[in-house]
Order: structure tokens, then C-alpha cells, then sequence
């Protein structure tokens, strides 16, 4: 492989906006691997350097993505601490390290699913909003449950319709809304459940836009409101909030209207304050119940 | 005109997606004062009863609409109560009684519009959703004192884009933004202003879906948030709630998923505890403060 190569490989993960932060970031440890074992180099040193380097580009295509943050740092700090006998040891150290966090990944979203099936139970009417692949396993584990979703289709791209698509596969019963008809289907439904694309240390969820205001409208329904991510979407404390990743305004396909300025911000900021529950792979965090 | 000719007018109205509700409520006037004049009937008496069943039919064609059911109820008060001597004369005075509520409705939209750019004052930016003719004058009026708008696309049909159209063509330096950004997005903002489809008696607002949430985010952001419509939206005490309409599912473009229903509610219902003043032609409402 190239620099050129990678370099398209870093636009595919910048530009790619069906895939969720923990696929992007598997993806990103899979085009490392690659790199690892196919990177020009003349010795394990200078490998790592250029792995290094090729880990902190990936990272900055997608700065509102947590994971991937964290699963590249993760990787970072393995190819740093280890030391490889020689250029083919450490081609085969760094591919291996990079295969281990993607099932490390793998593994917490399927066991964050698991609590979140668990936690919902069978029977259940859940609201969602966006396409979250932690909650897709979720509704996968409970579709002979009885489950019946609500789903919105989540402009400008409509990731709603691919969510659509599978659960009418799996024979759920599904009903599919505007983003803006959120706040009149809360009321009908036992939970609402949403995935993060991060999540502060404080508990802020950041997710995609619409999020906030359907948390909003859970709480003044009075229906739980879960919020079901690994934790490697979890930031540090003394992590900076991510920036708040804005796309083209051409996917709201408006005409040209002088004066008139189209914003196309995909996330927003929901308050701990809002959430009923997070749940990882770790197991369920309820709220800490001050003194 | 012949009740072939009626019947298509109806289908106008019930069809219409782009008209708010006090507009439809003056083309059905209208729609009346022309069937007064034309109307095939023997004398004033048949004339009259024919006259009441088309504007019976005209108010069921849209139920949700109160302009419609409160100035069509009030047409046709004035000619259960009025005695014309002759056919000529009950065609001259239906016809003069329905442009009579035409003129006042107009009066209304504007006295209301006024009130409102009043209290919104000069140099502000205001969030609105969806499109309100009472909304519009109001901007109208403020356009050249450094109003900013933050205006949604307002999903399926996106009334939004007419919205932006018309303050383009204001010079309003205006940001336009899918309806799931809005709870980013009033933050940002020195108001929220919505027009509404109907109020009933005890200040819960009916707009288009999406004003609860919308109201919601205010709240939780500390920014007013104002309802301005003519009293000839106001339902009476005793008035039922008005049935929410629900339109084609074809209008959000899905395909057709088995098993998944695609819901499409035009209005929603926001509490009147979320909102800090009613305008109307009649000035400003606050909320009643308890003892």
C-alpha cells in the first residue's frame, strides 16, 4: 500500500455517512492492520512512526466521533509501548494490536445489546430516533419478543429508512414518523432508547440531532429515556467536548436563496439530567441520586 | 355555479396543503358569498337552507381548522338571524355577511401581527416552525429593523422553503434548518414565535407537529416562547377538541415495507404551561399567575 492509497482510505472514513462511530472505528483499525502489514518502511522504527502518524490523521477526519478516538489512541499507546525484535515483528504486533480492539469493539456492543434487551424486557413499544447499531442488535434480540417500534427517519439523510428496512425483515411492527411528529408518538411508547455517537464525562449525550428535544418530550411524558453505548464512546474528564460535526448543506437540497443560510449541524448535546439510564457493556448506570 | 361546482371547491379545500388555516377560512367565505349570488334556488328560504348545508359541508372538509368552524358557525348565525325580503336580497346580504368576515379576519391577522412585532421589538432573531400568514406579516413588519430569522424546513411538504423564499426576498438575514435541529438551534435565539392552527379555551396551542418539542427545548433554554393568531382560532370552552389531522403517507416518500405503517399527523398539541404570552388582534395574553 501507499500514502496515496491511505489517503483514500481517510476520505472514505471522513465522507462515509451511513456507517455509525463504532463501525467507522473498526474500520479505521482494519485500514491500520493493512497499513501495518503493507506500509513501506526500512525498519520497525521508522514503521511506527509512520503507523503513528497515519493513527492521528484517521483520528482527525471524524472529531465528533469518540470511538474512534479512543480505539486509535488505545492502539497509539500498544504501538508505543511495545517493542518489536524487527520490521517483521513489528508489522505483525501492530496488525494483531489493531485486530484485538476491533473485537474488543465488537464484543462491547454486542454485550451492551444484551444489558440493553435485558433492561427493556419482552413486550415492550420503544421510540428511537436515528440508526444506532446497538440498538438495531438490541431490537434483533428482542423481535420475537413481542417488541413494536417507533422510528423516526432522522433528515437530512434518512437513516430511519435503512432501520425500516430491517425490522420489517424481522417481522417487528414498526411505525415510521417525521422527526417533527417525535413529541406526539412519545406519549404511546413504554421507553425511549437511543445509541450516542459520545458521551461526556458528565453524562452529556451527544447524538444525532433531535435527540435533545426527544429527550425533552420523554421526560415531560414521564417515559424512561435510554441512552445504550459502549464505553468507548464514553470521553475522559479531561477531554475537550468533541466538536459538534457539521455536513454540506446540500443535503438539505434547497435552492440557492440569497441571504439565506442553510445549516446542517448532526448533532446535539442532550443533559445527563435527561437520561433515565446508560447502559454499556459494563452493565446498567442509573443516575447517582444526590444526598 | 351548480353543486358539481361546490363539491370541487370542497375537495380545494380539504386538498389544500400550502393555505394556513385563516386563509382557508376566507376562501371558504369566499367560496360561500360566490354561492350565495349563484346558487340555483325558488326563493330566500330554500336559498338559506341550501346556503347552511354547503357551509356545513365546507366546515367538515377541514375538522381541524377552528378559523374555518368559528367564522363559517358565525356566517351562518347572521343568516339564521337575518330576514331578507326577497331571493335577490338574502343572495345581496349572505354574500355581503361573508366578505363582512373576510374583512374581519383580514383586520385581525394584521391587528395580531402588529401586537406582536410590538412586543418582539427591533433587532431581534426569532426561531419559527413551519409557516404562519400571521408569522409572516409580523416579519413584514420588522424586516428593516435588524430581525434575524431561524426558520425550519418543516417536514413532508416543507412549508419552511416558502418561508425562506419571502424573507429572501426581505433582505432578512435568515438561517434555515431541518426540524431536527431545533433543539440546537433555540439556544441561539431571543424568541420563539409560532402561529397556530387552533387554540382551545385553556391555552393548549395546535400547530404543526413539531411545536411541542420546539416549546419544550425553549423552555429548557430560557427563551420565550409566543403564540400569535387572530381570536378566530380560539375554540370555546365548550368546543371539543378538534380531531388532529393525519394526511397521505405518501407525502413522506417511503417505500412500501411490510409491516411498517408510515404515520403522518399534521398537528401536535403543546401545553399551555410551555407558552410565556398568546397574541392576539386583541393584544397580549400572559399566563394567568395563581394566588
Amino acid at each position: 500500500m501507499t500514502l496515496t492509497q491511505f489517503n483514500l482510505w481517510i476520505a472514505e472514513i471522513r465522507n462515509d455517512r451511513t456507517r455509525g462511530a463504532s463501525e467507522l472505528a473498526r474500520r479505521s483499525l482494519e485500514l491500520l492492520a493493512e497499513a501495518a502489514r503493507s506500509l513501506p518502511a526500512t525498519d520497525a522504527v521508522e514503521l511506527r512512526e509512520r503507523l503513528l502518524a497515519l493513527a492521528v490523521a484517521l483520528s482527525a477526519a471524524r472529531p465528533s466521533m469518540t470511538p474512534i478516538q479512543n480505539l486509535l489512541r488505545r492502539w497509539r499507546e500498544t504501538l508505543q509501548s511495545s517493542a518489536a525484535p524487527n520490521l517483521a515483528g513489528a508489522r505483525c504486533l501492530a496488525a494483531e494490536q489493531a485486530e484485538l480492539l476491533m473485537a474488543a469493539s465488537r464484543r462491547a456492543v454486542a454485550e451492551c445489546a444484551a444489558h440493553t434487551a435485558e433492561l427493556l424486557g419482552p413486550g415492550r413499544t420503544v421510540l428511537t430516533h436515528s440508526l444506532s447499531s446497538t440498538v438495531v442488535e438490541a431490537c434483533r434480540l428482542l423481535k420475537d419478543t413481542g417488541l413494536r417500534m417507533i422510528i423516526t427517519e432522522s433528515r437530512p439523510l434518512g437513516e430511519g429508512r435503512q432501520l425500516a428496512e430491517r425490522l420489517s425483515a424481522w417481522n417487528v411492527p414498526t411505525t415510521y414518523i417525521t422527526d417533527a411528529q417525535m413529541g406526539l408518538f412519545v406519549a404511546q411508547v413504554d421507553a425511549v432508547l437511543v445509541g450516542a455517537d459520545s458521551v461526556l464525562a458528565d453524562g452529556t449525550v451527544i447524538n444525532k440531532a433531535g435527540t435533545y428535544p426527544l429527550a425533552l418530550a420523554a421526560r415531560d411524558q414521564g417515559v424512561p429515556f435510554y441512552v445504550c453505548c459502549e464505553r468507548f464512546k464514553w470521553r475522559a474528564l479531561d477531554d475537550p467536548p468533541p466538536e459538534l460535526e457539521e455536513m454540506a448543506p446540500a443535503e438539505l437540497d434547497t435552492p440557492n436563496w440569497p441571504g439565506v443560510t442553510v445549516r446542517n449541524v448532526y448533532f446535539d448535546l442532550t443533559p445527563a439530567r435527561l437520561v433515565s439510564a446508560w447502559i454499556a457493556e459494563t452493565g446498567v448506570r442509573w443516575p447517582d441520586v444526590g444526598p
